[in-house]
């Protein structure tokens, strides 16, 4: 059977070879989240870059809309931040309402873009959050490749929705795969213990608060739901688009 | 309230302040488990360096043994090895009885001394182990300082010996310390889901099949058994010793 693996943080992959891997990075608050909801609700690709910089470079692009989150905010100069809602064609936070269906959107975050970037030259590269993790599982059960699940984590420090998340993808693909180190044990184990209040539990994680205190307490109900947006974002080159 | 945080690996270690805090070292599998069972069973001290050549350099010294481990081996020239039936005055594994009483252990190890080099400039550096874990907590209990329960882990990779024990020691302190990070609360939970399995649970750990095939099962069952040593190591200038 091939393996599965779980790095808890962009700070642990030295301990991982991702070379030959199908790696799943994970931003669940909410990188990835956002990038599933875009995909899933008609962005027709993603442009994940690690600086805003980089970013910028894209003004002027015919239908390209430039998003960047930092600390957790809509970065100074970008119309579009790390919302979910940014990207489902109804009012978002500031009751506004903007189409992005068939555009490209061009998106830097404070974890999620990083850990993208490091884990770039793996075999296969996807997006996970728990809004579409069935579909993964469905799309990587029958793989033949090892597996890493890589969190973003926040600031190298771990977090609680990544890894409870990373748990759950391996729960799913536990009979298919050899549970290969103990951070996937340990989170399987937790993930199976706490699934069925997912929104409740994560009350005590570090970001819950902080996205609370930010008035994204509609985002975390999203990015805590299963199989809302079911997607599996892949890496092309340097663009996610839909499997 | 002051605050608890556990920190996964040596690799994550920048993530926290280390000054001011009460840092626990964990090394469960084995070398914090042997340094408290060696000060229970009557080692008068322990001098924890950080290479081999740094034990090398005490040799001659008298009432002095020189315990080296490497990858879970007595290390080549060392008599002395990282399995606390070696200083318990009884039968080592080989069926040889050697009295510790008395003695200062120098002891280096893979990860438990690394980890204990990297903190040893927090304000109280302490050992801990699920051998000692209720005397443990006994003495931190009405302590002001904040703490850092920092896991040796296995060569940067995160462990689930050194984790589950730092959510064993977190929920005996959570009404007197406010948990700081997700990695406290996580483990903290799965501690509480296992912790009447204990040693049923860690026959799912990577490094227990390591340790079972070098013979080192009653390393195993005794590192894995709660208040068997019930001790509080502290780093004193550059000696372990009871509080």
């Amino acid at each position: 059977m091939p393996t599965l693996e779980v790095c808890l943080s962009p700070a642990l992959l030295h301990c991982y070879d991702v070379k030959d891997k199908t790696v799943i990075v994970v931003d669940v608050l909410r990188a990835t989240s956002t990038m599933c909801a875009a995909l899933h609700h008609g962005v027709s690709k993603i442009v994940p870059v690690a600086t805003m910089e980089d970013c910028k470079a894209y003004k002027g692009y015919p239908d390209h809309i430039l998003a960047a989150e930092r600390d957790a905010k809509t970065a100074e100069g970008f119309d579009y931040s790390n919302s979910p809602h940014d990207y489902m064609n109804t009012e978002n936070l500031d009751g506004e309402s903007r189409s992005t269906l068939g555009k490209t959107l061009v998106l830097t975050t404070t974890n999620g873009t990083k850990m993208l970037h490091m884990v770039k030259d793996a075999k296969e590269v996807l997006i996970g959050a728990f809004v579409n993790v069935n579909a993964l599982a469905i799309y990587l059960e029958n793989s033949p490749n090892n597996i890493l699940i890589a969190c973003a984590a926040w600031k190298d420090r771990v977090n609680m929705e990544d890894s409870v998340f990373a748990g759950g993808l391996a729960h799913r693909l536990k009979n298919q795969f050899t549970m290969a180190c103990d951070s996937g044990k340990m989170m399987e184990k937790l993930y199976v213990d706490i699934k069925d209040n997912l929104f409740e539990y994560h009350r005590h994680a570090s970001h819950f608060d902080r996205l609370t205190g930010m008035g994204a307490a509609r985002d975390l109900k999203y990015c805590l739901t299963e199989n809302i947006a079911p997607v599996v974002p892949i890496l092309k080159g340097s663009e996610l688009v839909k499997i």
